[in-house]
């Protein structure tokens, strides 16, 4: 009984490690926006990529299970509480064995929206935060300079991402 | 104990459920090259983007847990056995609420390489595998076509791809 008691345990353990894989660093991480950071979005599943030709940066948007979920659902307007959608952006730079692809080179910053409609009623449903290079200093100039940006796309619940298709 | 039994079954399969988020039809989709169809990829973490404006295309490059820890840990030149990585394409299009940026529109194929160095030995350690269209039909034109394509990185174990930095 204690033998398989022990067992759960480390069975509970193990699932964790195969969701998080143990970043202990990202537990100490100071909040942007008094919104604690997000563990283990390094290994969350990918929801699109965005070349920005004007800034000159390559992105991926990724999300965590409730966000992925939706966006494979395609239940994204408005998305559910929850979700979270993280776009890790790196500036361009140009792949040395095949000059005309355009590949990630300096990291730039990891930005996430949080969905909870009630809690972030006062920022449009979403908490948006910020955390910049890879010292990964928190971004504290206010929501609002988030919200200025995504206003073109306030009708499709602040989101300018459509989930790529997949097979 | 046979409850904890049941309850030790219901935590494994919620364990694998987390990782890899049931695609029945996975598991029946046909080979190509003699390759499985590698289910779960959809869920697999980023190891770098890419877009190709030669051929106009938007890519995001995943790999299972090997390679992943193999990327993020800088031991890539070999990669090690076990390693899969997924190439999965897009064709471009246009943001409609950010005209300059590109990102994925209609999907093109999902290609992969396998790494095991004794069992492929005799495609430079790699078995190389695609899967085309929504309906995922197996590439079979052989290897030496992938192989081909390759061969500017033959000393970069056959990879293009420099994962993206993280913080």
């Amino acid at each position: 009984m204690k033998q398989l008691a022990g067992l759960l345990v480390l069975l509970f353990a193990g699932c964790a490690g195969m969701a998080v894989r143990g970043y202990a660093a990202e537990t100490s991480m100071a909040p942007s926006h008094g919104i604690s950071y997000p563990v283990g979005w390094r290994n969350w599943a990918v929801i699109a990529v965005s070349h920005r030709t004007d800034n000159k940066t390559s992105r991926v948007i990724l999300g965590n299970d409730t966000a992925v979920k939706a966006a494979r659902s395609g239940k994204t307007n408005p998305w559910p509480d929850g979700a979270v959608l993280a776009k890790v952006v790196w500036k361009d730079t140009q792949l040395k064995d095949w000059k005309a692809a355009t590949v990630p080179g300096t990291f730039v910053h990891a930005e996430f929206m949080f969905k909870d409609a009630a809690k972030y009623s006062e920022s449009h449903g979403w908490g948006w935060a910020r955390w910049v290079g890879l010292e990964q200093k928190p971004f504290e100039k206010g929501m609002q300079v988030c919200i200025a940006c995504h206003a073109p796309v306030k009708d499709r619940d602040w989101v300018f991402t459509d989930p790529a298709i997949l097979p």
